[in-house]
């Protein structure tokens, strides 16, 4: 590149675009099949059964412990087709590029987007940038679409959840929120907190062969309790989240320096399972078996009583978790 | 909605963003099948010749003469697909809204962007809101990506251009890029100039009816002169555009005076076609025997000499038009 900078002429249509399209993103994604010069690209489907879903990222810093924007939007939008019980297989991608970002930077995160898309089975099969003139950006944003296959077996949806189900969850809660707030607000700690962010499929499809599976969801925005909630506006049934839901210490003692709860902070590379109860110790132990699964632990179970969620504490008390307000919480994913 | 402008809570997770999904995103896309609750939504296909595309908009103002941020999405992201051969079906969207933005205005454009979808024949199936801090968006980006299916006959492509080809376009250039600049640049001025935001399947699936059509696109960004370099660096072929091109007498005078060329202007309901000079005539007349063709005319043609593009001046002269190099051009889609 000749610049080493974004300028608004990267989004002209002209020859600055081009280059920047072929030298840092049709580079980067090689491997992909994206034809830069066409309008739209073919996919290739083998199933009537195509599930869709899209994703807009605004994380800041835009390079954090164990991750970055890039690989974060590979692993939010294919999560969210895992969980629905589908396979990814194809990705777009929009970039709105701040005028003044470093071009090395953009370069890193394309590179780092294409590393995650690879190891997720995806190929970005269109893409589109445009430029933002300075102090309109926030350095990046990106949005990713994803398209992928269902698979065969049981079809994972909250209409399925039944009084006396239990939840689970396939790792630690908060690692992704807890590690940019620390990276944000620049303590100089830093250490411990990395970043949960990953693609869950094995932990997905593993599941799926669990005939009592209910629902999964990916604890993004809003964190377990957000999930729980939603849980009960849609089924009019209660959640009890146990003790037993686990917490890193690096993650609790974030959240108890900037007043944050570890239940309402986003996870990107954790699910959140319901399951009937005669299978929950069986599918305890198929996570467990997997390397993103070794914490899984039970979360909790459905009730009938109380159309609320509630956290037992490991005290014996109880704790109201409702659905959040006016936390503002801002460019967490 | 409780606030009459976005907050940082209108993307928490939290019930502020529920409200907001529910009654500005899924009230107004009632029509749409789109499952606020699901991680990913279903997409039924009936062909295995599918094609995607992916497009971001930061259109300032968000409003304009003639369409909005929310109608040019949608013509944006189906018009490419259109011009690629396919016949659009399904779209998802993001919205990337900054903290103060007015919830009506938010409200006007996502109904606007439904009423175009509707008219496309697209449903939006999925979606995401992101809030951006207040001075980090520029009020409202969008990104929207599309499905659709690729219809029987010849497949347009830039590998299939020909020395002796003739070039059509579909209606006057430039009326988008300079309604928008007019709007922004706030001179008072108002009255004629509107911008040609619309879709264009009914140009494309007319043309399709010729086994002689080559290629077409839809000369957004960079216009019809960027058009025509990638005709030119793809083929090595040259193009020569012709006199002919009509160009609206407000979009040329505001040009003249804001120090801009109308082929680099943005169209954003138009076509620029390539066909075999034999089948050149016919074309132009089965376009000009629809509404959204009225003003076709022959555009120019492509030749072996001369590999760059050149223009033919009324009064005989030529200009060559290069491709766009730092010309800013912010925001125009």
């Amino acid at each position: 590149m000749e610049d080493e900078r974004i300028t608004l002429a990267h989004g002209n249509g002209g020859r600055f675009m081009r280059e920047l399209i072929e030298e840092v993103f049709a580079r980067n994604l090689a491997e992909s099949e994206l034809d830069v010069q066409a309008d739209a690209a073919p996919i290739a489907l083998h199933s009537d059964d195509v599930l869709i879903t899209t994703d807009g990222f605004i994380v800041q810093p835009l390079e954090f412990p164990g991750g970055d924007i890039g690989s974060l939007a590979v692993h939010g939008t294919t999560n969210d087709l895992a969980v629905a019980g589908a396979r990814p297989l194809y990705l777009t991608l929009n970039a709105f590029i701040e005028e003044g970002l470093e071009i090395a930077v953009l370069d890193r995160i394309v590179a780092s987007l294409a590393r995650a898309a690879r190891a997720a089975g995806v190929q970005v099969q269109a893409g589109d940038t445009k430029v933002l003139q300075r102090g309109e950006g926030g350095g990046l944003y990106l949005a990713t679409t994803g398209v992928g296959e269902r698979l065969p077996g049981v079809q994972p949806a909250l209409a399925n959840i039944r009084d006396g189900d239990v939840a689970l969850v396939s790792g630690t809660i908060g690692d992704h929120g807890a590690a940019v707030m620390l990276a944000r607000e620049d303590f100089g700690l830093s250490g411990d907190l990395v970043s949960d962010s990953a693609p869950v499929m094995e932990l997905t499809e593993t599941l799926m062969t669990f005939d009592g599976l209910r629902f999964m969801r990916d604890p993004t925005r809003g964190g377990i309790a957000s999930v729980a909630n939603e849980i009960v506006r849609a089924t009019g049934l209660g959640v009890r989240l146990e003790a037993s839901v686990p917490v890193k210490e690096p993650v609790q003692s974030v959240c108890d320096m900037l007043g944050y709860d570890p239940f309402y902070l986003a996870s990107e590379g954790r699910v959140f399972a319901v399951i009937a109860a005669e299978q929950a110790e069986a599918a305890l132990a198929a996570w467990r078996a997997l390397p993103a699964g070794k914490d899984a632990a039970r979360a909790g179970r459905i009730t009938a009583n109380d159309e609320r969620v509630i956290l037992e504490t490991p005290l014996g008390g109880e704790r109201f978790l409702d659905e959040l307000e006016d936390d503002p919480l801002p460019r967490i994913c």
